[in-house]
């Protein structure tokens, strides 16, 4: 991992220590940046449901995370610092989580991200639509889009 | 309160206690019920997000949990046991939640429930969708739609 994507981790795991409290509560964790989208990772035990599986609330938590983080990260990069909120989403819970589990949001396309940034250069917000997807030791479970606003000054 | 709506209220405080540990990080209590919708309520703080309002991932998981509650109780009332989960969702966060906050799930028609409750004794499986407000002091503040399966033995 490079010196850069390390501190660019280090300084999301930091947000979200100090800002969101409740992801210590879901042992939310980020692990890694796939290309641009942020992955993060949770354990199944905080998160157990009535069925001995992952709650649907703590998977929508944990891809809408996902996605947020996403952004913070991408505007930074560009030297944007900007509020970050969710406008509306959707998701499918396909099939159970039966394990700690994965959210990996798929990193947004150059031309997606340029129009981001020049949106909330000029106009002071901008918007972005992402996809995240929700897996455990078997694969694929949950399938997140969001679409988030970046607006103002952090 | 009537004796039979305290019974159920307590049944399904008991069930979330036991069956799903996140809601006690969450401050998720069941408060009431209107007609036959769920209502819950959630303090702020545990669910700060980093400007200070509610972190869209908690309100996700309150509106999931009115839903699922609702149905739950409808099934108990009708004598059926059986598995609820949440197939998918939307939701819309039209404002930020600035205080303490509940979610009230709007009690479906009598003709929905009947077909639930029919699909599930003939066919072992039903589906229900169920609609939730989000409101704090000021009013309403997310909006959120699932669809919700029932099926098998408890």
């Amino acid at each position: 991992m490079s010196a850069a994507k390390a501190d660019l981790l280090r300084a999301l795991r930091a947000k979200l220590r100090t800002s969101m409290p409740i992801t210590e509560a879901l042992g939310l964790r980020v692990m890694d940046r796939d290309g641009t989208g942020v992955v993060l990772g949770a354990p199944l035990a905080p998160n157990l449901n009535h069925k001995g599986t992952a709650f649907a609330g703590s998977l929508n938590a944990a891809a809408t995370l996902a996605g947020w983080g996403t952004i913070w990260l991408l505007l930074r990069e560009h030297g944007v610092r900007s509020h970050v909120v969710i406008q509306d989403s959707s998701v499918h819970y396909f099939r159970p989580v039966r394990g700690d589990f994965t959210a990996r949001c798929k990193g947004p396309s150059a031309t997606a991200v340029e129009r981001l940034v020049n949106a909330v250069q000029k106009k002071g917000r901008g918007r972005l639509a992402l996809d995240v997807m929700i897996a455990d030791e078997g694969g694929d479970a949950v399938k997140f889009h969001g679409r988030y606003v970046a607006l103002g000054e952090e």
